[in-house]
């Protein structure tokens, strides 16, 4: 099944470089560099891929910027570039470095005129590091811990925590005014809710001071003086100087995988951009599809992108990519054109060195023969990890850079073509 | 959303008929009856369904059928068929009447030469009401005691079973020879393995002595001399005088399905005739198919037949069919173009009245409005029929007097459609 494996790869590749910081930033760019105004313009990049995406900015409008903020995580700067400043803080939970970084964003956006830009680079991770809170540090981790020790889901959450904050729910965009702001989204959740991700810092919020309100109340919420005066102050419901793109989501990493599989002679159908139930489920479904389909006449690959979910029964070692490939292998035990694969797009499929999974006709068969174990065992020991390392099923690219979800895939060949 | 749902209900009357025994009888003998030999015909029907089946049959035949015996279940002969000796017996465990109507079979296919035929009419429940075991009953009753309290595999089971039944295996089809034997199949499991279904006692047998001995040993199961005996004596792997057709299965259904929406203006995709996995997963996962699509510009049918499973957390009422669809229900809330339905042939789904559940996206509001519970706490309590009840999305069909296990449906209309 080389053939499989290695049109697996290929389409791996592409879905990965299609879904990378870089290409995201080239591609907006290439739509925003036209329009912009004749002033100033402004690079702000907020999250964990905030360098890597500045940079790529950067390089692309040479000394087009004027002032530039990049805050992302620790460990995450790799360099210097020319005219912006780079800013490490804390992730998940914003520190003094957050507030810094922002508050030097902030600054850097103060004063700008009608014909000024902002291009503002956003990435998973924003929400702890851009940050700067209108109530003290203390405050706000008051708040957040009593938040999530009562168990308020993460929407309640967060209207309540983007009133006590300068740059979330739309305000950070507020501020940029009268200039206007092109915001460029890498997403890291699914069906880019664009006012979740960051807490949508350029985004019109759809919650409301009276939620926020019932939010305090539900949950007994103790708060300061000072919160009480943010939950009376409204967050901004439109705004008219923002063009938002998300040029980085899984539904990159899905047409991707499409488009390449097309290109290697499978009929392409992408099911769904936002898959969220349990990994091996998802596997076990995703294998019933290519048993199915492996009576039929046509090469075909069915995608579907997401981040399934795994429920530990066990102590092993592996990750929801890995756990929906094993899955899947069960279901097409024995065929010989069928080959089902799943990958996290950051390269790092749960606490492993592997990005994801790659499983075929003969996978169950090999893990029986070389680890010993049949492959209910190993999922009931969440062990995927050594079953597909037994099989050569693990799929490894090392961290990739960008994190928007994982893509999975069956592949089907026709059996005249085996 | 009244259009998706009368498009629901089209759909699922017309796979639901495309299942009927009625149409599979038919379809099969409208192949058999051309090429039928000169000689007599013998009706041998036996399963859930045979009473149905070979009524049928005998409407179609007419004076054409010699002899002929029907074995069902208790309270499943609902009137005389002329020429046909219906017997009822046990099941899931057979009984004397079992042993009964399979040996008035065996008599009836004695005798017969090359130029006589056997119609052979099969049915889901076929194992325990056409046995005649080769031990004694109590000893057959021994044996399939301690083989399920070991905790054996159904294909292990099968493996002894088939060695220490005058029947199964393959044995029926031998022991009618040299006449031919036309076996029409009603599959009631997934995939339709031949010989599993009613233990295929006129198809080859795959496993061997050695198999059936290893799994005595692996478990350490008592047996009488008499069954050494058996376990001496091999299954037939070929049978030259079976014709075997499988008219009636879930592939039926999804293809009625597929044709019905394809009809009704739906481009039709069959993801799987095999589906498995757990029933809110699956129904997570097709919920997640209609929103991505729902974004589409094209009217679309994703279809999955096979049978799912539900895991038990609460004490509610319900069926996997139901909660396949309250599962979707949460994934396509708020979408006016989309619905998700799921039914099983036979019109019961788990322990309640309904067939098998409907969804859309008012569903969820729906159902927090007028039982006051959300999907997800209504999952927890396996309640999907109560809150499903409260929706209209109860889909109500009656016995169907089939069984074929269920399909379900993602339905998509495009945005200008609505």
């Amino acid at each position: 099944m080389a053939g499989l494996y290695d049109d697996a790869q290929k389409i791996i590749s592409a879905s990965i470089q299609a879904a990378l910081p870089d290409t995201a930033v080239k591609k907006a760019l290439d739509e925003i560099v036209p329009v912009l105004p004749a002033g100033r313009l402004v690079l702000i990049a907020c999250g964990k891929a905030a360098w890597q995406m500045a940079s790529v900015a950067a390089k692309y409008l040479g000394s087009g910027i004027s002032d530039g903020v990049v805050v992302t995580k620790y460990g995450h700067v790799a360099g210097e570039i020319p005219g912006v400043r780079c800013f490490e803080a804390g992730h998940p939970v914003p520190d003094e470095n957050s507030f810094l970084g922002t508050g030097a964003a902030l600054e850097a956006v103060s004063n700008l005129t009608e014909e000024d830009a902002v291009l503002f680079l956003v990435s998973g991770g924003g929400s702890a590091l851009f940050e700067k809170p209108l109530v003290s540090p203390a405050e706000l981790e008051s708040i957040t811990r009593q938040l999530l020790a009562c168990g308020a889901e993460i929407t309640e959450i967060n209207t309540v925590r983007k009133r006590i904050s300068a740059v979330k729910g739309g305000k950070f965009a507020q501020l940029c005014a009268p200039a206007h702001v092109y915001s460029v989204i890498l997403s890291d959740i699914i069906g880019d809710p664009l006012d979740m991700i960051a807490s949508g810092p350029a985004y019109p919020d759809g919650s409301t001071c009276s939620q926020a309100w019932d939010v305090i109340h539900k949950y007994g919420i103790k708060i300061s003086e000072e919160t009480e005066m943010c939950l009376g102050v409204e967050t901004p419901k439109e705004l008219h100087n923002v063009t938002t793109m998300v040029t980085g989501s899984v539904k990159q990493l899905c047409c991707a995988a499409a488009e390449t599989a097309a290109e290697l002679g499978y009929e392409p159908v992408i099911l769904t951009d936002r898959l969220a139930c349990q990994a091996r489920e998802a596997g076990s479904f995703m294998g019933c599809i290519g048993r199915t389909h492996s009576e039929g006449g046509m090469a075909k690959a069915f995608i579907a992108g997401g981040e399934t979910v795994v429920k530990l029964t066990g102590a092993g070692k592996g990750g929801r990519n890995q756990e929906l490939a094993l899955a899947a292998a069960a279901e097409i035990a024995g065929l010989d054109n069928v080959a089902v694969f799943s990958v996290g797009s950051d390269g790092t499929d749960g606490p492993t060195d592997a990005a994801g999974g790659y499983a075929d006709g003969n996978t169950a068969a090999e893990i029986l023969q070389k680890d010993g174990r049949t492959i209910e065992k190993v999922l009931a020991e969440n062990d995927a990890y050594h079953a597909l390392q037994a099989s050569g099923g693990l799929i490894i690219t090392g961290p990739t850079g960008t994190n928007v979800n994982d893509v999975a895939v069956v592949l089907i060949l026709p059996k005249e073509m085996r």
